[in-house]
């Protein structure tokens, strides 16, 4: 989630995000000393003291291995995506921001090494994925509280399970919770291309929906357009295309959209709304254009089109953690069920991060950077 | 419900207004000759024959009363408001639009003169109003169609039974319909010396709820602000007090609004949003300012905030004749209590049409253009 702005200063955010790293960020880097060590109770870790260009802000560290209390549970992380989010978290632009120094990182894949006394949720050789936004997931091992962290199942391949914790969640809320859709409904959407893009698309087709998925014009355009449709994309356009007289063809042949999933803003999200059918719905999920939503009135009053956001840590905020682990789960069923597959990846050691940092910012890059530990 | 843009060219909306005006135009203007007459079958109405400044475009002319079928009822037209959408459905601005030509006016009451042998639900002496929008008020007499039209109590002011049936409804279906409010609660609001921004006032404070309204600052702002006052208004701001960080000191006193409605558009939109809490939703009614509705995409996502639209019209539509008559009958029991008055008015008698639209095209014109028959 690409989002810009300046409302993570808000005072009620700022309680949000304090709420959420207490919960999560108990054994947060002891940074009184970042000095190299072979001592096992040591580890590494990507973090970064100030807000900035990642580029710039991050760097590799050790920490200190916190001792195992009774109810945490030490993790040995195994592989850890490199998000758009975790990027505007570090450059200060997300709507929350942990206490600095921070450990980067929102998503990843764990395994349990050992648990206290009164755990009862994981056993060692679990794998497990951070409950909510903020964990610092770029790192060799932590020792976590139980509930900052969430069981998956093993039988899902590594990648899936490092990338299932915040866009596939993010895709499945956002197709079920705004619009009632059926069978043979359509849904349009932007960045196509991105995490929540590729989840969307896979998601929609094994729900049955139709998906219009606009892209960004690129070199080799068609090799986009294929994968995506290799994806279950039924079409895939150009931002210019959306914008031609020829888009009518499509909609002889698809019902309007009632769902728009918006993840740019500007004359993008615009482009969306013209698109809804009447009564319909977008959903902005992030800001990657760095321009607000633009509406006119008549398509709000006449048209009846419904603006609205999704934000996955208020959507867990909302809801018990025995709800996101039932979303876990029906994820997982997509997966098994070849469904679901992780977006295109490239590894990268923890310690090349400089690289996948570097690649992860790049425009037009369609692997996802995944740190492996 | 001041409106631009080019929606109402849009096929769906054509359908919509072709449904509409089929419902309640079915004996609309005989225009095939317009000479004056002292013939008894002949009437006066205020028509226009094509879009444009309604100084202009709308002239008095002399109509044929259509005989009273059946399904029919004689009216004689009472009194008749001059609202902002009857301006923009002249000037073509409007999500329906007319056959051409058309008698202007959407909204007032009439006396039931005649009706035909198979009407049940009015009769001789009782008074009506349209039933939809597009009815064409601004005449001394018609014949309408029974389906057409809706009984209101005699036992309310004249002027309250002509400016019933848009205004106050759509401020009690935008307070009722999009957020729980509980009393204690606040709205928010632009525009609100507006006809429906009055009726919000006072319907919110029948209700026990907490109004913040805005306005744009003219000459004589404080007497505005204290006939708003005594209407019920907790705060009147203008636009330039509510940008002032001493806002925040109203927020102390009152909760922060969870429903904004807005009439403008705009900057001033921007503002309502704003000040909205977490959660909480802007409904859109009208653009005076012409200008599009901007979100900033950290509002939808993190603030979780909700952009609607609400039109009479398609509310109707979706509501069946008798929900609408209970909408009514619940603003009269409002009125009877003396909790709802009308607006300050001007009644212009009919042939002065051109002094009434003059004045209801002014900036600053605090009373509403009523036309007497």
């Amino acid at each position: 989630m690409w989002v810009y702005g300046a409302l993570c200063r808000a005072r009620s955010l700022a309680r949000v995000q304090q709420e959420l790293f207490s919960a999560s960020w108990r054994r947060g880097p002891a940074c009184s000393s970042y000095s190299a060590s072979d001592d096992p109770s040591r580890v590494q870790a990507l973090v970064y003291g100030l807000h900035g260009d990642p580029a710039k802000v991050v760097e590799l560290k050790d920490l200190e291995l916190a001792a195992v209390g009774g109810s945490d549970v030490h993790v040995k992380m195994l592989a850890a995506p490199i998000n758009p989010s975790d990027i505007n978290m570090i450059q200060g632009n997300y709507g929350l921001l942990p206490k600095l120094p921070a450990v980067g990182g929102n998503e990843g894949v764990g395994q349990v090494v050992a648990v206290g006394s009164i755990v009862t949720g994981v056993k060692p050789g679990d794998w497990v994925i951070p409950a909510n936004a903020g964990l610092g997931t770029w790192r060799t091992e932590a020792v976590f509280s139980e509930d900052a962290l969430i069981g998956v199942p093993r039988d899902i391949p590594l990648q899936s399970a490092a990338t299932l914790g915040v866009n596939p969640c993010t895709a499945y809320r956002m197709l079920m919770d705004f619009e009632q859709l059926r069978p043979g409904d359509s849904v349009i959407q932007n960045a196509s291309n991105s995490g929540v893009g590729q989840a969307v698309i896979q998601i929609a087709a094994a729900l049955g929906l139709r998906t219009i998925n606009v892209v960004r014009d690129r070199p080799d355009i068609q090799k986009l357009k294929d994968s995506l449709k290799n994806l279950g994309a039924e079409h895939v356009v150009t931002e210019e295309e959306l914008r031609k007289p020829e888009m009518k063809n499509i909609f002889k042949a698809i019902p309007q959209p009632r769902l728009a999933l918006n993840c740019v803003g500007g004359k993008s999200s615009t482009e969306l709304l013209r698109q809804l059918a009447p009564g319909g719905t977008m959903v902005t999920y992030g800001g990657m254009a760095k321009q607000p939503v633009i509406a006119s009135v008549s398509l709000l009053i006449f048209k009846d089109l419904k603006l609205r956001g999704f934000w996955l840590s208020q959507w867990k905020k909302d809801h018990s953690p025995d709800q996101f682990k039932e979303l876990i789960l029906t994820l997982c069923d997509f997966i098994r069920r070849g469904q679901l597959t992780a977006p295109a990846c490239s590894e990268v050691p923890l310690q090349d991060y400089q690289r996948a940092l570097e690649a992860s910012t790049k425009p037009f890059v369609s692997s996802k950077q995944i740190l492996t530990m």
